[in-house]
């Protein structure tokens, strides 16, 4: 028998149901993708991807959450009722113009979600080029850890003149909720809400390393024993989860500084947040995925203070 | 009686001691800065300051603590054998400069104490200064809320060759902790510190007026509530304490960004930082004092709100 990541193979596929089930596309099954994908077919939906040239960890992915691979995006966007666009920020803007692409030259305008990690203004801009292609769009953020079977933790939010398909996904398992009318409300919740998470990391995690680098460590942990351990030994525990997700969170902060510069607040935090992950993901801990043991704290930090000073030499 | 508010008099001096008590000089008896000379006095030292020309608030301060007005710094460095600098952290290279002019023009020098929150790079160069005027200098990181009378909630860290001097305070009331003999080593564990909790807030004050100006204020509460809210139940709470600290913390953010920038790692999260506390400081929210009540959380959003959109009007 082929072992599940040497190339990509469907493992069996749910019951068939007496309705047939809508497909849903899933650009691209990467953690977050696939995990959403394996609960709707777990819940009887079909869920198809462009699989090919992708990596064995992602084909892997795919084949644990039944995921059935399609040819290009010409295919999905034929196939598919609804499409869910999951990726790295930095890739929603050119994912959708593929789309428009793939719908302009198939004639098929499934409705597309825009599930990325962007700014109210990014999601805008996309919206207009999948409304004018003639489909519906709806602006989609989720929050929370990729979902597992039988436990969901993340939660859909979604807004838009017309989600109700998009909604429908609360009847295959996932946890779907509308914040309202506006295309960039649930983008912004999603920024908001990753702002605080992804931006108290970003800040415990300078003046770890800051600490480290000065050799006040000790003296750092000593002084939060005081009064602030709670805080400290659970940012200390949280942080080396951080790594893995670096790089992806390197274009996310830069779309929530984009959100806040929107709004007339300072973008400097979130851009340096960026910075952070970035510095972070020029190491080798940001080779990490999840499921790979994480880095000890004390180790993470020797790794970033040791960049520091490779840089400084 | 007159009113302690109306003008600076002495209340009640403490007992005299059967040894002569040292005399400590305090650039300036502010908020923390009485608070520290008041357990002086109350443990047995003279407690010296400038005070002509000073606030209504500063003189009040000063009187309670049983501080004793001199006219000028030339008085001020001839009479102490310790001189503590605790102010705003843009104004310490300043002070020291005096300084060290009326060390110059009096013969006098004085132990100097340098507790203000700046980078140890600004903390190096003062040293310099003093230092070349034949004083001891001890750079100082002053951690936690002002002390009061029986309860001390502050610990000074000292670094440097010699902190006796400074030491000997821990004999009058004050929680005194050296970190070593490096200058900057004190003022960097203070820098590291206020990262904490100073950058947290900041993220957190810029996501909550975010939120707050796309009316996404109720969904991020709920979103929260499902599985992070003690830190934001947290942070709203302690928010409001911020806006009567905030012009302060302006220039601090900056000497953390600047601490940070010295050891390789990114200045923006920080000069964010001092953004948001400029941002705070520009409103009447900071025209509150530690004697005031401080702003209801939602008044204070709407206020900021009010303020980012005069700002695009």
């Amino acid at each position: 028998m082929k072992r599940p990541n040497d190339a990509w193979q469907p493992l069996a596929r749910p019951q068939s149901r007496s309705v047939p089930a809508k497909t849903i596309g899933i650009i691209s099954p990467g953690d977050m993708g696939a995990a959403i994908g394996g609960v709707l077919t777990e819940n009887g939906l079909d869920v198809i991807a462009c699989l090919e040239g992708r990596s064995k960890l992602t084909l892997t992915r795919a084949a644990e959450s039944h995921i059935r691979g399609v040819a290009n995006l010409n295919d999905l966007v034929t196939e598919a009722d609804l499409v869910l666009s999951v990726l790295v920020p930095s890739a929603a803007t050119d994912i959708a113009q593929s789309v428009v692409k793939a719908m302009g030259e198939t004639g098929s305008t499934p409705a597309f979600a825009e599930c990325n990690a962007i700014a109210p203004q990014t999601v805008v801009s996309i919206s207009k080029l999948i409304m004018d292609s003639g489909a519906t769009f709806t602006d989609a953020g989720i929050i929370g850890s990729p979902p597992k079977s039988g436990r969901t933790s993340t939660r859909l939010y979604c807004s838009g003149s017309d989600t109700s398909l998009f909604e429908e996904l609360a009847d295959h398992g996932l946890d779907v909720r509308r914040v309202g009318p506006g295309i960039g409300q649930a983008s912004g919740l999603k920024m908001v809400y990753a702002a605080s998470t992804k931006g108290t990391t970003a800040v415990w995690t300078e003046l770890f390393v800051a600490a480290h680098a000065m050799g006040l460590s000790d003296a750092l942990m000593a002084e939060f024993a005081i009064g602030n351990s709670t805080m400290a030994d659970a940012m200390a525990k949280n942080m080396t989860t951080m790594p893995r997700r670096a790089r992806r969170w390197v274009g996310e902060m830069e779309e929530i500084a984009l959100t806040f510069e929107g709004l007339g607040l300072t973008p400097n935090i979130f851009q340096g947040a960026s910075d952070m992950y970035r510095l972070v993901g020029e190491t080798t801990l940001a080779d990490q995925t999840s499921r790979k043991p994480d880095p000890e704290f004390d180790a993470m930090l020797d790794a970033l203070t040791r960049h520091l000073k490779r840089d400084g030499a």
